[in-house]
């Protein structure tokens, strides 16, 4: 059980979403309100995007995220128009910095709360669906970072909606080989830098909490005097766990077994199905 | 705010009271149920006795103690008839092995929960009061340090009560020299390798919670079933910052302002009073 | 590029051999004079046996050995009549707790000095060929994991060196097939606790450096001054990538191509050939 | 013994000093060639100064720096005008975070290489002469710390050169008392985000190297097919412990027993003597 927070807009200081708002991020490692896990504290990461750079920016650490001193440094300094941040609580794997979200793939960010129910008897049929020339990039022992390089092997770089359903659908698959009750738990964000896809979903329908920010030209209706909102941009969103802050209206729920798309334009809000890959 | 424990009686594997018992130091790392903050995640620390050795051995982290395989490894392999652990949440100064309890000097141990109020503006002050020979024995930066220094420099080795209770005169008349309300909260456990003292006071009279265990041959006269209290000696005693396990009659809360002794042949139980170094 | 030792005889105190020689292991871990790379700072690992207890005992950190406080502790208070200890170079793959020598299979440790070549290009094909059963355990991502879990595969635990030959044969029989020039370069130390098992190996007929310790009888006859010598057994024996200390005499080479085995009675030592499996 | 490096001029990003030359800073901490010790793994440190920000940034680690992930994405993606890095050999003092160089004090830094011979038995005296108002914001236990909080004590931020003398003179003084022959020994680097001060000096006359790189115009003279001096400003400067790279004619020593002051305009190269403060 993990959280995690996606934003996309205006570039911000890193730091106003992860440490400013009241239940922030850094906040939620300590006691998260709505996880499975109130604690956070097996390691955390940000990776963040800088215009003009071909690979997003990845800072990970194995300690607490509200201990650490670097962490609050960087996001004390750092602006970026897009970034993925996730706090971890261990579902059993070891606590170690290639372990920790978000993972990252060229210009590809992957970030996950959840898990695979009896990963470590589903792991070996899962690892050899990735393909060989990926293979070699995974660097971790995490289902997540399994599902991600799942998603790249089943097109996550053309197709991503149909590359996810995929990489759920032989998960669901295998854990039925296998005999596994509901096997996929998962709330995720992923991004090339540009566009961000965040997906809900699980097996038994009750997935994690995820929810998304409201527009902000309707919240700015509701708050004409709430100064954090002025300078936001009109495409700003933020995709999170669970709600920073107070605001009323200001949140809303992705509801279950969906995606939604994060870009240019009009945002899009779609049912998620595995598929048989 | 941290916890605590203090074992002293027959040798026993160190998981057996860190790991086994529902409620065991290790699962209030992270979520206490009666302390301030209910996560103990920045450090850790267990000093034992090895009969013969000239000092107790130090094993100290700064990552949360649940998620550490070396500590898991240590607890399942050492025994020691006394031996002293302690789960740190930071009340402000840097997480670092320096900092992690207990601290040793020579064959003492010392752990602390609890602090001294507005310590940065106290700490020079106090600091100066701590003997120059020991002085340069200091390595980390808490609150908790300095108090251990200064009740060395108060003559812990010889009459130990007297020199904690000197030592808590001292931040008492420090901090009202700088207007620092209540500035004393403290628990405290501090042992030779011999006796165990243990301390439950603070400024104003409200301090952090602490028990003792019942004597075992009440306990085994209550649960003749009870197969883990078979092999215990009717010597062994055990303190903490919170009961482990749920055995109704199992523990005594230490009253407010008092100290106690657990040591060969009756234990004792006194009233603690902060007196002018 | 690694160093590792592994002792079996008369019960010692780990510090004995850890840090009290010249040219330690410690001290190798800062500046060792026959390794490829001089410095081997990229964490350590123990493993000791405890009589009686099911399992080696195992403490690995990430850090360099040379200024890690509770190696220190460790190696100060623990006596053991068996076992290993590793300082790592790594060869590209993180510096994480999980990819710290020595590795544990039940009650089996393995350490290894060396490398497969290119292994990012055949790792999945000698990962593939890990027992399913056994490839849950696998927790790190280095060629010596793989290593130990293809031995574990090919019969470790019944024919020690058979199974080692035949690991040795499939990493050259990878290595052919992707046109990598000699891959394999070993000296690796295995052991369940009874008997200790050497190899020294490599592709090109050119090994890492493998020293075992003269006879005590032999080496007590020449050195009868020596103290330490004294209250070891004749069954007493270290192996090492690099000898400890000056004493001429007490140190022989393991010969290229070749295997020992540290056991009660006389110790062997035979050639060691790859198999194909 | 440390190593470390200063760089004011053109923008330029971390990585190109500290991973790209031959000899990087990276490099040196592996295998120094100018060093007492030839490894600088005990921890690394870099601030830098973001244009506009009233405070540089830090970060800092407690590991190598050759093997840190963090470490290199940061100088992958950080660009600034005016940077500090250090690379530690600790003399004695704990691994830790805050014992990691620079130190920052508001807008200024500090870098070391050097130490105060028999700090534990001076430290209190000097710790004393420190300005109770900045007593409280030293969080380490360093020699190197303690200088420059009483440099700061001395008026480091009026007049740079002067505050330093006074704290070597005070250093001389106290080791003199103490009978701690030639107690000093330093090289400095220390900047307020505008001009960099550099020191070089020892009790005994045999100072630690330093370099600085010769003027760029004279530079690109000597070398004018050399790539990477074209974009370079002709302020751009950069103090080292030991020279990066092998450009014949590109760095000078900074004489024993002398200061520099990196400067917009002329910089200065100044006598060093130590005064009584």
């Amino acid at each position: 059980m993990c959280r995690w927070l996606a934003y996309s807009g205006s570039p911000i200081r890193l730091e106003e979403l992860l440490y400013r708002p009241r239940y922030s991020l850094i906040d939620q490692s300590l006691h998260s309100r709505l996880g499975v896990e109130t604690t956070n504290g097996d390691g955390f990461g940000i990776g963040w995007y800088v215009p003009g750079a071909p690979e997003p920016v990845l800072f990970r650490g194995v300690g607490p995220a509200w201990n650490d001193p670097n962490l609050r440094e960087i996001a004390r300094s750092t602006t970026s128009p897009l970034f993925v941040a996730h706090i971890r609580a261990s579902t059993g794997t070891p606590v170690q910095q290639t372990n920790c979200h978000p993972f990252r793939y060229r210009n590809w960010l992957w970030a996950h709360n959840g898990s695979i129910r009896d990963f470590h008897r589903l792991k070996r049929d899962l690892v050899l669906a990735v393909d060989p020339e990926l293979y070699t990039s995974m660097t971790g022992s995490t289902d997540s970072e399994v599902m991600f390089y799942l998603a790249l092997t089943y097109g996550l770089r053309d197709r991503p909606v149909a590359a996810v359903e995929r990489m759920a659908g032989l998960v669901e698959s295998v854990g039925r080989a296998y005999g596994v009750p509901d096997p996929l738990q998962m709330t995720v964000a992923t991004t090339d830098g540009d566009r961000t896809w965040c997906f809900r979903y699980s097996s038994e329908g009750h997935s994690r909490s995820l929810f998304y920010s409201t527009e902000m030209s309707a919240l700015r209706r509701l708050y004409p005097e709430q100064e954090s909102l002025r300078g936001l941009s009109e495409e700003t969103r933020l995709v999170v766990s669970e709600p920073l802050g107070e605001l009323a209206g200001a949140w809303q729920e992705v509801p279950e077994s969906s995606y939604g798309v994060i870009q240019k334009g009009d945002d899009e809000l779609g049912r998620f199905e595995p598929a048989m890959p």
